[in-house]
């Protein structure tokens, strides 16, 4: 669909301006300016011409076909354009005209008004509010942005006009080459979805770079971007104030997902690639944009000086890459020309007074270690060393080879023309090594991602029926919490491993029911008010007489009573008391923009104190359930340690699975924790002790 | 010291040579070149006249005084001339060649006695294997770096030489200035202790920069940055891999203590600025350099453009800054004067159409505020704003006050002239909103740090002379453990709260030293060689009963016959069980170059597992011990979670300082651990469970 932007052949411009200065003249000015060598048709009523090109009053008076209409006209006159773009079968427009959604109530139902009218127009638009759009390729410049980027491989979005401006501000003087610009604006019509598709399909397209704010449909969004990275990396800088924000939180796992935990397990589980920076977005766009993917960590540091090679090995340390000497063979032909003081290891140290020659047989003899997937190359400038003549150097291996080669040219007189020949001829330059480290690190992350399994959602038939009609009673009544009873029937219907319990009104009873389940025994309150039970003295263990299990009938009730005088006390639950074990606690929790998330995390301190934590967005593949629990810091505690054996982690995956397909079956499950999922050894299985359930929609 | 080097009004260059390229030639150019206006002697036995100035066979053949001798002979003639500089009274030296420790076993025996000679003769020198020495001030240019840094404040130095070229290459084209810039090469004479002193008091030095990559003598190097950074900022990178590195250990303490732990406490102890990245050091550099220090948290943000004021704002959320609204005064005064559209909290969106006045005046505004102590301006290049005439605005703001201005005008092409104009009046400018914040960040850490309070080493008397006679006497015995027993003396003595216990043989010993100490208890395995009990099970708990305590000393001793046949069974230990409660754990390691460290961390799991504990190089003050605690991440628990009490953190304070005592005490101790320290609740004290220690020097 966005192809009919990027390869109009007509452009109309809506808005035309005889004054320099305005947008209207400026995007005019740019369109022919930057060569398209379509039809341009200005419309402004008042001028017969500008800019040289014939003008009409309206869209309507323009004799040849229109594929594209940049819209610069007053918002309250946006509407009209639409409508003749319908009138014409102009299918697609760009619309710079603010005014809308960013400017408050009157605009956001401007908007709605404008998408409502597109369409009915059948025309699709970018922005409102936005800086235009821009295709190297096809020399379509149809913004007001001040320059022309280099034609090049990066495609760019931006939600953000002003991010558009700096970004190709800072590329115009190092001639950093785009395929193509798109300033999404308010997202209206075509979003980050669409474009990221089209970009996928584009072939002047070899890496896809974003900013965004937010998403207005995270869970396609994620569909989207799982599918496309799958064929060109995206890399995205996210920024976080406008998120979702704080939120009131009745559990846990609620409490956890911070504004950023969604965002977070969305690119990690649709393999989009996180810039943390301004900066990160630039560097790590330079790496893919120019060089393959490595197909291992293995990577070889070459250097003419001691100081840089170490910074870029510390760098290499905290990162995914790690450093190999080189086979001993290749070692050996090291030292028949490298100065016998020289680093054979790696970072290999040809001293500092390499010449380019020096570098070029070193890069020469560690291309044929076939284990190395990827070469840095370190220089400092010093007074021996020729720059360009290195950089020439750089290039020559470079071509030979299919493993990507990233520099670090450190300083910045002497080395700038250097650079500029590598980045020239495809190598990616940084000023500083640690940022080469990083960029080769996201490669290789990359590189990771796409020989993932293909994801699997394991689908359980048969549970949800029996829970339905539990959650509609709830609803029924109009209530937001699953009372005790029904969170165990819940549970059991998705084969859930309980205690055994029975509910029970009195004291008597409750001893009836210590007797049949078999002391000890554990009681809890029942009463739909309270959620946090043992918080409030709600919960008695280990309860081991008839005394006791009275005492504590008496107890728990009052108790409650005291705190909580307007609970309604359903009654007491009686139960199994569970051996020990480790517990671990997994949750459900509803994001704003992607919907239901799990968490999972070991239960008590680990979640409470220490926050720690993963998440990922559900349905949860196997591999995520996998992920989520070996990212939590705690996991050693699974796998035993001082001499424990091993939990049943398998059961805990599992669990993880059937809790998303819950999920799934529910939407309108807006919270819930299993808190704790007590976990035996391996090979015997889970057991949910606790649980909570907020539903919402009522 | 360093004075002479620095004031020098003549200076030989021993080794001078005729042929451009060679480092004795461009030595010599650079002095000249850059308007050393002393005398300059070129020394080579062969040429009468090397660039103008009359050549001297020998420094023993110069008419006049020489005040700095630059040695760039080979290394093998070095000894010599340092000889003659002690024959002339020459007591300042800085040595260029190469070939001495840095080029193995060889050149480490030239270097010593290089030390030696060079003592003998009076000569404080620089070097050896370094790039020189740079004074912009006095116009000094004793170096073969390829250029000479702006004039300016930034104090500057290496261990890397490498580092030294890239940093000026760096600096020369956008005229950033250096107030001194030494290449320490292998430190054998001066280090970077003599430097930083030398730098303090330097009055054209505002900001002292490092690049080291390992310190000769860790305390004395903690306690001369200390005394510095209360004057001026030090701001250092210091590179990893070089440093300790994996050593053997044989407590938790020491497993934990990394290769980086050392340095990351001396740096916070001593008031040291860490930079972790090159860009970093570049980047705080220009802030310290330029800008006063803002006096508190406080920032506004001034952007004319939404998406880069989300990006500062995400920064500023994850730093020690905050981001707070203008007094409503002012709030109202932006409303006269800025569109309705704009944002008038903070980050404050003057809106993409801003020229240089409406920058101008919101800034005007904004100061009028005192509550805000810093003040940050974005500028993305729209086609609007005249960004020189901007910088311009910052400018006459910056001079009306004396709290900090930072910028990020975003871009390069059309921001890169008002860039140069806000550097050349002291703003510095960051191509990168990320960037800005960090560096203004790391300002005002180092104002935290200049108000903390002086700090206070407690000191306890009369527990040292009680524990001498047991370290000593296993000193004697030629022991590196202490026993059981000793522990337990030791712990005594320095007035540790400890179980009630006693030492058996016997099978009836341990019943009737049960019955003393009052059922139930605990029996220990003590043996030399074993230092974790209860891994190979040489502890067994809460023992009841005649019979439990029999058959536990039966099978502790059998079982730990059967693991470990060659361990020395001295006996049994019987304790008193101790409640349950809060166990933390402390100890004392040995790093290679900081010496004694002390680490604090929650008990079992937390430091194990998830390696939560925190370090500081002994002594330990007040303020060390209050902050180690709460720097763990697992604090909460001390302070009480779910309603429990809050432990006697007070206690554990005393206690980490009293084993800093007893580091401080016994220097020979390698390693200990008190582990678990049982935390009972607030004003109730501790108990030491366990402990090892393990002392050297055997």
């Amino acid at each position: 669909m966005l192809d009919n932007f990027f390869h109009a052949q007509s452009i109309a411009v809506v808005g035309a301006s005889r004054s320099p200065g305005k947008v209207g003249y400026d995007i005019l000015k740019n369109i022919i300016q930057y060569g398209f060598d379509g039809s341009v048709y200005p419309i402004n009523p008042g001028a017969p011409e500008i800019l040289g090109k014939k003008a009409y009053p309206s869209l309507m008076d323009v004799p040849g076909e229109i594929d594209v209409a940049v819209i610069v006209v007053p918002s309250k006159n946006v509407l009209e354009i639409i409508d003749q773009c319908g009138t014409r079968k102009i299918d697609s427009a760009i619309i710079i005209t603010a005014g809308f959604k960013e400017s408050g109530i009157e605009g956001s139902k401007l908007e709605l008004e404008l998408i409502r009218r597109a369409k009915q127009a059948g025309v699709r638009f970018i922005g409102p509010n936005c800086l235009g759009v821009i295709d190297t390729h096809s020399k379509i410049n149809a913004s007001f942005a001040a320059g022309m980027p280099a034609k090049g491989s990066i495609g760019f979005f931006s939600q953000s006009g002003a991010l558009c401006l700096a970004v190709l501000d800072r590329a115009l003087p190092d001639e950093i080459g785009f395929s193509k610009f798109i300033s999404m604006g308010n997202k209206a019509d075509i979003t980050d979805m669409d474009i990221m598709l089209a970009l996928a399909e584009d072939d002047n397209t070899k890496v896809i770079l974003g900013y965004i704010e937010g998403v207005s449909d995270g869970r396609k969004f994620m569909e989207v971007a799982r599918e496309v990275s799958r064929k060109k990396p995206i890399i995205i800088l996210k920024s976080g104030i406008t998120a979702s924000g704080a939120k009131a939180a009745s559990s846990h796992t609620g409490a956890l997902a911070g504004r950023e935990a969604a965002f977070d397990a969305a690119f990690k589980q649709s393999g989009i690639i996180r810039a943390h920076t301004l900066n990160e977005l630039f560097n790590f766009a330079l790496a893919f944009a120019n060089q393959p993917v490595p197909r291992g960590p293995n990577a070889a540091i070459i250097t003419n000086s001691g100081g840089p090679g170490i910074l870029a090995a510390d760098a290499c340390d905290k990162s995914n890459l790690q450093l190999i000497p080189l086979h001993k063979e290749y070692v050996d032909e090291l030292r028949t020309f490298l100065p016998p003081v020289a680093s054979f290891y790696n970072p290999i140290d040809i001293l500092g007074d390499s010449g380019a020659e020096r570098y070029e047989k070193t890069l020469n003899t560690v291309i044929k270690d076939e284990r190395i997937n990827s070469i840095m190359v370190l220089l400092t400038p010093t007074a021996v060393v020729d720059v360009e003549a290195t950089a020439r150097a750089v290039i020559n291996v470079a071509r030979l080879i299919d493993r990507p080669i990233l520099t670090s040219f450190m300083g910045k007189k002497s080395v700038e023309a250097g650079a500029r020949i590598l980045m020239k001829h495809g190598v990616p330059n940084y000023s500083y090594p640690e940022e080469m480290v990083s960029s080769l690190n996201a490669m290789y992350r990359y590189h990771l991602w796409l020989h993932k399994p293909e994801k699997n959602f394991p689908v359980y038939e048969g549970y949800r029926e029996k829970a339905a009609q539990i959650f509609e009673k709830v609803k029924r009544d109009k209530r937001d919490r699953l009372h005790e009873l029904e969170v165990h029937d819940v549970l059991q219907a998705y084969g859930f491993s309980q205690p055994k319990s029975l509910f029970v009104r009195t004291p008597e009873e409750a001893l009836a029911a210590a007797k049949g389940i078999g002391f000890p025994v554990v009681m809890k309150i029942v009463s739909p008010q309270i959620s946090h039970k043992s918080d409030i003295g709600g919960v008695k263990i280990n309860l081991n007489s008839k005394k006791e299990v009275e005492n504590a009938f008496f107890e728990i009730t009052t108790r409650v009573r005291n705190i909580l005088p307007s609970a309604h006390i359903a009654g007491v639950l009686v139960q199994e008391m569970v051996p020990k074990g480790r517990e671990v606690i997994m949750g459900i929790t509803s994001d704003p923009q992607f919907g239901h998330m799990i968490m999972f995390g070991l239960g008590g301190i680990y979640v409470e104190v220490l926050k720690d934590v993963s998440f990922r967005i559900a349905p949860l593949s196997r591999e995520d359930a996998y992920e989520m629990i070996r990212e939590t810091k705690a996991f050693p505690l699974l796998r035993g340690v001082r001499g424990e054996t091993e939990a049943d982690i398998e059961a805990i995956e599992k669990s993880l699975l059937v809790l998303s397909n819950i999920a799934s079956d529910f939407p309108h499950i807006i919270e819930a924790d299993i808190n704790p999922l007590l976990v035996r050894n391996r090979g015997e299985g889970v057991v949910a002790i606790d649980a909570r359930f907020t539903i919402g929609g009522n």
